[in-house]
């Protein structure tokens, strides 16, 4: 089976990598033809990982066509190109492939989730089944084979143990698992909690603090979730909490970075100003935002990174506001 | 009401603060006298906390006769000491008490909870009820005034209230539960957890594996307190989830520092050498092990923690054992 990799990204890199040290067939597609060459000549790609030296075996190229050959394709894009690079494979597919997705969040302006984005632009006589490769997992730690657990997460089980055993090794521990929708809610919303983390770290809060957060973080996915028919269990798993937990405690994190950042200045125009990377909570805040008020559920932490985000509400007042709600019962 | 503070420790110290911050009357109790001249003159306790100046109307006391007094009494003493010293003021007290217990872990020699244990020392006529005022919380955060969220636990929801009450303020939220039995098996098992997430810290592991770790933790710790009749609910709160992320991330966690030291050794003989401290899930360890024996229940974390601290296994080993075992569903 070959494997090809849209995207020579870290997250890109380092799944490529881990087909390259299990021996398959695998290559990364990307644009940047500095990267492709930093890989095949260096045998590394120094804009992500500096330092590293990867296998030396592992293969790039800038031409799209290789996906012709694909039985998989992974996706490792943001979740604003998922769409555009899907209509671009669809037209070179010639056959059946599972497609792989590893971003995190939703359409910016449909507002659907990553797996139902690639199969209204896949066309079905070329589509296999989505999976979700998500979980707890910093490139930069999978790139140096440092132990890390996955969940590879499909409505077709048996494509999601292919990919399980594809990707399984000594480094990399694979679950799987079929809730499409609990899980990739999960793994979006968490990069909103990881936001809030961030501003709360920024304004000088510490451990007790972000422990509080992460749990009524937790709580918020949970209610969004089960909302549209994910499942509670998922919450608990490597695609709810244990994505939760790496996002909002890592210092790997962008969207920790941003809310870092966001919390240290007590304000959010510098933030806006001067960010140039993909940081996908940013989007997901208002999204979410959206959807949570048109279904009237209650996502409290959410609403305050919204309002911090979008409304100029002052960062040290929203953690002051979700500590002074009326007291209650924890459930 | 009166609240009397059974121990100058971190805790008893920062949750005497917090009831003095509120105007309450309280005094700590303390058998250092070194300890409670400090708090009294000084208005500090620099054993636990160097250079913080604590609330100068914050009083101690080395006269055990002052429970006499007492409406409440906070039990702020290490596990193995909570039936000595209930049994001594069982024979002071005149009144009702409610007793609150902040310590974690299982009776040392008959497994009991915490409650269980003042239950069966003090009698009836001197208690109302025992509340568990337990959640994500370093003492050292909390006596400089850092936002902290915790759980007032009880089998009698009116107490709970009367202590939630007592001791919210603005930089300490509290949440009322009635679910004793999963609240208190979460905040004893955290523990061994806590130990688990330093060792792998000090094998070199880094983000990744911890929240695989925690979150896996997360559901041994599901399995084994609703088995004994724990809800379910409750390890996605305070006292499950966020006790356990703040005890397996934070530099402050005694359990996380002893973890820490035997996986950077890959051995556990230096620790048990040198170490002074009460190390609460060093104890948790051997009795986790023995109940989830007796009882079949699956705990392959606890159990590779057991097997560093007394059977003499590698720390390197049980990582790599752990990861290892036959890839699966998640759930």
């Amino acid at each position: 089976m070959k494997t090809v990799i849209i995207g020579s990204g870290s997250w890109g890199t380092a799944l490529a990598q881990v087909l390259q040290d299990n021996h398959h067939d695998v290559i990364i597609y990307g644009i940047e033809e500095s990267q492709v060459r930093d890989i095949n000549e260096n045998h590394q790609n120094s804009v992500f990982f500096e330092g590293v030296q990867l296998n030396p075996e592992l293969k790039a190229t800038t031409d799209i066509e290789v996906v012709k050959e694909a039985d998989i394709v992974l996706l490792a894009v943001p979740t604003f190109a998922i769409e555009s690079i899907c209509q671009k494979i669809d037209f070179l597919l010639t056959k059946k492939v599972i497609v792989i997705n590893v971003a995190k969040g939703f359409h910016p302006e449909t507002n659907e989730r990553m797996s139902e984005v690639i199969r209204r632009s896949i066309s079905s006589k070329h589509l296999s089944s989505v999976v979700s490769l998500i979980g707890p997992s910093h490139a930069e730690e999978v790139v140096i084979r440092l132990l890390t657990s996955i969940d590879s997460v499909s409505q077709n089980l048996e494509d999601a143990k292919t990919v399980q055993e594809l990707f399984s090794n000594h480094y990399l521990r694979i679950y799987t698992g079929n809730d499409e929708i609990g899980s990739e809610l999960g793994v979006a919303i968490k990069n909103v909690m990881a936001i809030a983390s961030g501003i709360i770290a920024g304004l000088g809060y510490q451990d007790n603090t972000r422990a509080a957060l992460i749990t009524r973080g937790l709580q918020e996915m949970i209610r969004f979730g089960t909302y549209f028919g994910g499942k509670y269990q998922t919450y608990i798993g490597l695609t709810g909490v244990g994505d939760l937990i790496v996002t909002c405690t890592s210092v790997h994190s962008r969207n920790f970075e941003a809310g870092y950042k966001i919390g240290k200045e007590n304000d959010v125009t510098d933030f806006f100003r001067t960010n140039k990377k993909t940081v996908e909570g940013v989007r997901t805040a208002k999204i979410v935002h959206k959807i949570a008020k048109e279904n009237n559920i209650e996502m409290p932490i959410c609403e305050e990174v919204y309002q911090i985000l979008y409304e100029g509400k002052e960062p040290k007042t929203c953690a002051n506001d979700l500590m002074l709600r009326e007291l209650k019962q924890e459930f």
